[in-house]
Order: C-alpha cells, then structure tokens, then sequence
C-alpha cells in the first residue's frame, strides 16, 4: 500500500489524498459502502461500479460465520466471489462481536461469542481476526479491538483502551507472518470520550508504525459533539502520512466535519439503510419518498443527481413503487444514496484541491438540514 | 396494429409472427413478463430490457387501485410512468376481481367487488373496464370477461360464458368510441372443460371481428390435460390471421404444447415468482439455488445462458446471497428466469423458421424435466 497526501487544507485540517492498494487506487477522503456479507444490500456488483464506489467494506464476524472461510478460499477470497475487482476493507469483527452476539466473554487472550446464526460458540484471538481476515483476503484490515461501550467511566475506558493496543501489537505481529504487501494493516483508536485516553491510544497505535489507523468507538451513543472532539483529538496525534478512517460514519454533516479534523476514509450503513426506508439524500436535507406530496412529482428525486434512479425516473413512480412495496425501489433507492455520498467526497476534494474547503462546508451545512423530512 | 404470420409450421399449428403495435414491433411467438403494479417484480425498466423482453403486461385491477388512473394519467399513462417505451398489453381485471377480493358480486350490468387494499368498494361495468384501460394506455386492451371458476357444472360454464359473450359486445362498441387504433382489443374465449362451449365460445368471438384473441379460464385448477384440450379445441376456431394468446400460462413444457396448437402470446407469473423462492431455469429443469450441493459450485446458474446474472456470477455466490437473504439475489434470480423463458420464445421461433418445430419440442421435452428439485 502507498498513500500520499496530495493537498492540504491551510486553513482546515482536511487533506486529498491517494490510497494505492492491490486492488486499485482510492482517491480520498472516500466514502466505503458497506458490504456486509460480500453484498451491498439491493445491489450487485455492477450495480456497485455504477454508484461510483472505489472501495467496500466487508464485515469479518458476518463473512466467517456465512459462508465462511472454507467457501471464501475455494474463491481465493471476497474479490473473485462476489466479482468486485475494486479494493476492499474489512473490519475485525469485535464490533459486530459486542454489538450482536447473545454472549460474550473478553480475556486477555481474545473473546468468546455465541453465532448470531445458530447460537455456535467461537473463538477470537487477534490472531485468529487476522488469519481470519487472510482467507477474506481484503486490500486493508483492520486489528482486533474491544470497541468501548458508551457510556464507560474512565477506568473501564482505559482498561479497555490498554487491551486494545496490547491487541493491536499482537494483530501486528501475526500481520508480518503474512504477506504484508497483499493486505494492510491498520490499528483502531479507542479511548471513549476521554481526552487523555485518546491521546493516549493514538500516540501508542501510531508508535506502532502501521500502515493506516482508524478511529473506533464513535457512533455508539455519544453526542455529535463528544464524537467530533473524540475525532479532533485522535487525529491530531496520528500520522499525518497515514490514512486516517473513521469507523460507522456517517451522515454527510458528521462526514464534513471529520473531513475539517482530517480524515480521509468513511463506512456507514446510514445511506443504504435509510434507503430502503425511504429516506433518500438531497442536497437540501434528506426526503421521504413515501410522503404523498410525491404522488404526482415528476422531477427526480434530486436535480442534477447523476445516478441511475434520478436519471430515468420520477418522484412519482418511486413512491408508487414504495407504498406497492416492490422491491425493485430498494435498489432505486439505494442507488441514489451511495451515489449522492460518493459525489459529496468527490466536491468535498474539489474544494479542497481549490483551497475552500472551509467555505465549501459551511454553504453546504447552511443549505442541507439533516432534520428535513426525518 | 398489424399482424402478420410469418411461418406457417406444416405438420403442427405453430406459427411464427410479428405484430406491430404503437410501441415496437413484437416477433411472436412471445413470452409476457407480468408488471402487476407498473413494475415486474425485483426488477426496473432497465433489467427488463436486459432480459429482452418486447413487451410486457400489466393489470389493470391493481393498477385501477394503485396508483389509480388520475396518476396515470398525469404521466400520459403506464409507458412513461414507469419509463418502458415498448408494447403493453392490460388484462381486463376480470381474473383479479375474481381471485383477489374479498366480496364479488356479478350482475348482467357488471361487478361490484371490494379492493384488497383498503376494503373500499367498486363497479366495473365492461364500459368501465375499457376507460380505465384506456387511462392506463397499454398497445392491447381486454375485454371484460368472468373467468370461471373450476370445476364448474356444464349449465354454469354455458352461462358463465354466454355472460362473458355478451360483456365482449359491449367492451367491443365502448373501444370503439375511442382511439381504436391507439389501442388494439383482444376478447376472451372462455368454456371452462367443455368441447362444445370453448368451440361456440371461440366462433362468437370470432365474429366479433377484433384484433387478436385470448384464450382465458385455463391454469385455475384444471388438469394438464384438459388445459391442452380446451387450447386446442380454442385455436382451431379462431381465425388464422389474428394473434392468439394464453392467458396465464405458463411453464417452459406448457407453453411449447401450446405453441404446437398455435398459440403465439404467453404471459405468466411463475417465472418471476418461482426466481424469488429460488427455483431457477435450466434446460435440464429447474433447481433449487437453497440445495446445498451449490455451496461451492464455480458454475453458472446455466451454461450458455446470456442473462447477467450467469455472465457474472457463481452458484456458490447466488447460493450465499439467497441463505444470507440478500435482496439482490431476488433480483439476480429473476432476471435469469425472464431470460430463459425469452431465450425459449427465440428458440422456438429458430425451429419453426427451420420448419423442424415438432422435433426441437420434443427433444426439449425428453431434457427438461419439470419435476426436478420442485
């Protein structure tokens, strides 16, 4: 993997920046479609080239219980199996571990989870989140954390904070076994809404000297304004020839504003999710294609969207669609959402490639309301 | 419109065809998908033309209550609401009022019957079911018919049928007043099991002098069999130079028996619905996508087949998608099963052409066994 830092803000922290990976080449900051189970949700992969998309992420817990390392080998992993050529990223596991599992019981050594499936018990060790991961066979992956419940009290968020980083060298050094030029390795920021444990964990992550880092922990039930200092503290002490990514977000207005701290790469089940309910982005805030104000709209679902749904149909025919429940409206429409987040990060570059990155974000705040149509 | 038999097969009544409606030309004999609600089901207009479907059917029960005329008609009806510009054919509501609600009530005047959407209650007259037809603006309109229902007693298929004569009369002198060359009428042959109802049945409606005819209350009950005699017994009497088409039929072994009696238009809901349980198309018979023997088969769903769905993906994969219920794979599904069926229809039309029909439709037959993996 080579990043390069192509433009820096002057006035912003923000950066354009180039991931090459073995897969292809990733301009950032970049949005990354969720993939869960080698699919995004309503989409195939030529659906997905059609979005725009340069890079996916996949869900390690997800792909090693369906359908699991055996069947993703015999395809020499997740690129030939679900015939997306583009890089891709998969998480570690440990947050769909602690966020789905009926059980689970963290040691030193790993932690024990019951399936989301079948109720089967299983072990993961940083070791294992990494041979796992092999077999995935992604572009970049990630190491095994415990991502901090919110709310957690100092003590338990540095405790947990300290395991993760004594995962994280484990991770590592189980990543030199393999070839280190196929897959990269990022570690995962912790510290919960601590300053000091942020600060803490992203200097002891970046000591690591990995190729990438991620931020974790955010998106868990702290406030906007706990997750956009928790992001400005942890970036300020990363690497600033590294990647940064900010796990589970977001919304375009949380996307803009890690952007302003310095982050390059994002994944978020929000725009493929709201989709499927209805809830669609315009550049005026999102809409709800179910409102029968829609009923007889001919216009697109936003003007100017270059995506297959707003190219070819109306408002109209897409909340006929909803209110008929086909399904054939849940790939419309998250067509349109992935699209309009991949066209943000590319005006977002823009801007920043223009030096008015700061500009660029505070017209785009003051025209979209995220509340619109909730 | 203007139909024009092509090839006249010599030792079988099939036939080849083309019929030129408002909205393109169709080669028959043809396969219908069905767009109930202005939509085939997991699919939009786009994956239709990929499928290479000519035209497609809708109907006009559902339609009537969802979106309703006055929608469709602010989009100058169903083609440009839902963004397809090749041929339409509506049925009549007839079959869905007599299926789907909850409460019907047949007079010689019409039907009242009560939506299944919301219970609210509605008259179709054969007048009225012609202006909403006319609202929804499909290239072939039909007459309202009562389907009977099987078994029926001789005396109540001899009334059943003299009622759906008479409706045709009306449903006739209504088109008239309108723009008959905008929409071309069809009317039913009914007759239920009965040899001397489907013939006089089939003689009145010939005399009717319309563009084309359909052969109705088949595929609600009856054998195989006595729905290959009540097709045979139909097109005998219905005139050489005018397009016949079976309603609601069928299966790929159903529909190469009726083509040998001369039918050249076909719709049905089972290669769509069948694709969404996961049954799939192959010319040695359906299986099913769910058996576990396609865990890890590197194949195509079937060889040769030119659907999006076999160029790009394994079995292993649609296997995984429709275990892991991915929405996509419903989609994948049934664009291979709308493929088949519009590579058949081409096929046939190969062999009629080639004057070897009885042949190719035999040597299908001893390959394809319908039962398998059902």
């Amino acid at each position: 993997m080579h990043f390069t830092v192509l433009q820096q803000d002057i006035t912003t922290a923000a950066r354009t920046g180039r991931l090459a990976l073995p897969h292809g080449t990733v301009e950032t900051p970049v949005f990354m479609p969720v993939g869960t189970q080698a699919s995004v949700k309503a989409l195939d992969s030529a659906d997905l080239y059609r979005t725009g998309a340069e890079i996916i992420l996949g869900n390690t817990y997800h792909l090693y219980l369906r359908p699991g390392t055996e069947v993703l080998e015999t395809f020499s992993g997740i690129h030939r199996f679900m015939r997306w050529d583009r890089p891709v990223l998969t998480d570690s596991g440990g947050f769909q571990i602690f966020s789905l599992s009926s059980l689970n019981k963290v040691s030193e050594d790993g932690v024990l989870f019951q399936s989301s499936l079948d109720g089967s018990r299983h072990f993961f060790s940083p070791e294992k989140a990494i041979e796992v991961q092999r077999s995935i066979g992604a572009d970049i992956i990630m190491c095994l954390d415990e991502c901090t419940e919110y709310p957690a009290d100092y003590d338990r968020a540095a405790a947990s904070q300290a395991l993760t980083e004594r995962w994280a060298r484990r991770c590592k050094a189980q990543w030199e076994r393999q070839d280190t030029e196929a897959q990269s390795l990022f570690a995962i920021v912790q510290g919960s809404v601590y300053e000091s444990l942020r600060r803490e964990s992203a200097q002891a992550m970046a000591a690591l000297d990995l190729p990438g880092y991620a931020i974790g922990g955010v998106s868990v039930g702290e406030s906007k304004e706990e997750m956009e200092r928790a992001v400005e503290w942890s970036t300020a002490l990363l690497p600033r020839d590294k990647p940064r990514y900010l796990m589970g977000v977001g919304a375009p207005e949380d996307l803009l504003k890690a952007i302003f701290h310095g982050v390059d790469m994002f994944d978020c089940v929000m725009p493929t999710r709201n989709a499927r309910h209805g809830r669609l982005f315009t550049r005026h805030g999102p809409i709800n294609i179910k409102n029968a104000r829609f009923a007889r709209d001919p216009g697109p679902i936003d003007d100017g969207c270059p995506c297959p749904a707003c190219g070819t149909y109306s408002r109209a025919y897409l909340h006929h669609l909803f209110r008929a429940r086909e399904l054939s409206v849940l790939r419309l429409n998250t067509l349109h959402n992935l699209s309009f987040m991949i066209q943000l990060t590319a005006q977002v570059r823009q801007a920043i490639g223009s030096g008015n990155y700061a500009a660029f974000m505070k017209d785009f705040l003051q025209t979209y309301q995220p509340g619109r149509e909730a």
